[in-house]
């Protein structure tokens, strides 16, 4: 089976296009055992590039784990790169499909016409506590709300982008804050489908640097959703305009929150680091 | 750039084959970039498998922080296989050329006639105290001297394999003696090279398992010099016989220290993973 490996800001799967190649039944054996980073190919899980009736090609994406898995906003960028580069789809913009829902794509080329900046355009924040779901009380959102946890009192700001988000400022994103308050937010009761964090220190209006303790996996190199939620929360508290550049510890992200659609979009590399037989 | 990944116990590397291919000069830069396991291949490290005026092959090794590297117990054998499976040599003993020394190794071959398990003729083991060196005073060996570290008072036998050993018999290798104790007799004063500590439960006189805390990298999946001492101490301690299979985190080695030659035998899998392009 050939395969290639690509990162989007540190966030890596292994690829497989399956327009001209089938692949094994066992997909989630399959998972396992090409992401172990020293009996496999290494990766964060394994995305299957298929076709797709509704729209340019279906992301079928499986964790490390061996679980299925929605949506990446990582990963959905190197779909596009893998769709467009092979002349799949040229469409503009793409639609690639994922989790039963279809996503918007633009993208960047370089000088030798291969994809290198991805545009995808993620949907409207849903800010209604009981939609996101958080038991913080909001008038009418949890925007800086105080919360006090392990004794320390702050205030945090909830986003859900399809997936719970609870945005904390801080003056330095050190280990204190991501790896003690990190894991304690992800499972306080007060949220009750858990939720993601991001530790986000404000460098100026239209940058800022964010850790990421994300849900179910501990501190990540980049989350998509995460960093839109982000820039949903500068604005919201003030802090920041509608578009940042965001510093995650996997690269650069630039995100754009819209004010006529309300949509985010995020904008990021899709890097090929190598190709290989399975 | 052509590669196959390949690993011994775990213990992964890159292997580049320079018989018919000729690699970049900056090879520290290649090593960093290649090992990164989420920006590039992933592995513990580069080995170019070379050409030799004096044996079959030069194993030309690399760490995944650039660093050069003399010798790894793991890696010869997929160099091992490497070099036979390509048919660049078939003679028996092959003669490995590492860090400036040669190394004599038997192969077995699976039913495809493809090298499967190896057998690494590891040396001799030096036993003198200031020759391992350590301060901790032998009668003449350090074999089972009682050290205090951390408050804890333990017997502790002492080997060097080129490198420096300190193997700690326990009845359970749990995370409090690898994780906190280990760090603690690495940077021991009384082991002026600093040393690799293996903790050990002895399972039967013909059986153990092994967790390692290597010098400079932390707790690791396999390291073949410190099974390789394990085997030694648990003759000189009178708990294993000469020939003993050892368990460690990344899979099985056999151990066996000859008593005519003195030298010790280590045979293990070697595993190619995948190929690949860079």
């Amino acid at each position: 089976m050939e395969f290639v490996k690509m990162h989007g800001a540190g966030n890596d799967y292994v690829y497989v296009d399956c327009f001209d190649q089938t692949v094994p039944s066992d997909l989630p054996e399959l998972a396992r055992r090409i992401s172990h980073r020293r009996f496999g190919v290494g990766a964060d899980g394994l995305i299957l590039v298929r076709p797709s009736e509704q729209a340019d090609a279906w992301m079928h994406m499986f964790n490390a784990d061996g679980s299925e898995s929605e949506m990446c906003g990582n990963g959905i960028r190197c779909v596009a790169k893998l769709v467009q580069d092979r002349g799949y789809a040229n469409a503009s913009p793409l639609i690639i499909e994922s989790g039963g829902r279809a996503y918007t794509i633009q993208t960047q080329c370089d000088d030798d016409g291969k994809v290198c900046q991805v545009t995808v355009d993620m949907g409207k924040p849903i800010l209604q506590p009981e939609r996101i779901p958080t038991l913080i009380p909001g008038d009418p959102h949890v925007v800086d709300v105080q919360v006090e946890v392990d004794g320390r009192r702050f205030p945090v700001t909830c986003v859900s982008m399809g997936n719970p988000h609870c945005v904390v400022f801080v003056d330095h994103a050190d280990d204190e804050w991501v790896l003690k308050i990190g894991p304690q937010l992800e499972n306080d009761p007060r949220f009750p489908k858990r939720v993601n964090v991001e530790f986000v220190e404000v460098l100026s209006p239209t940058e800022v640097r964010q850790r990421t303790w994300e849900r179910g996996s501990g501190e990540t190199w980049a989350c998509g959703t995460g960093a839109s939620a982000v820039c949903v929360a500068g604005v919201l508290t003030g802090r920041t305009e509608r578009t940042i550049l965001n510093h995650l510890l996997g690269g650069d992200l630039t995100l754009r929150w819209d004010e006529d659609s309300d949509h985010v979009f995020m904008t990021g590399g899709a890097t090929e680091v190598f190709r290989g037989t399975w």
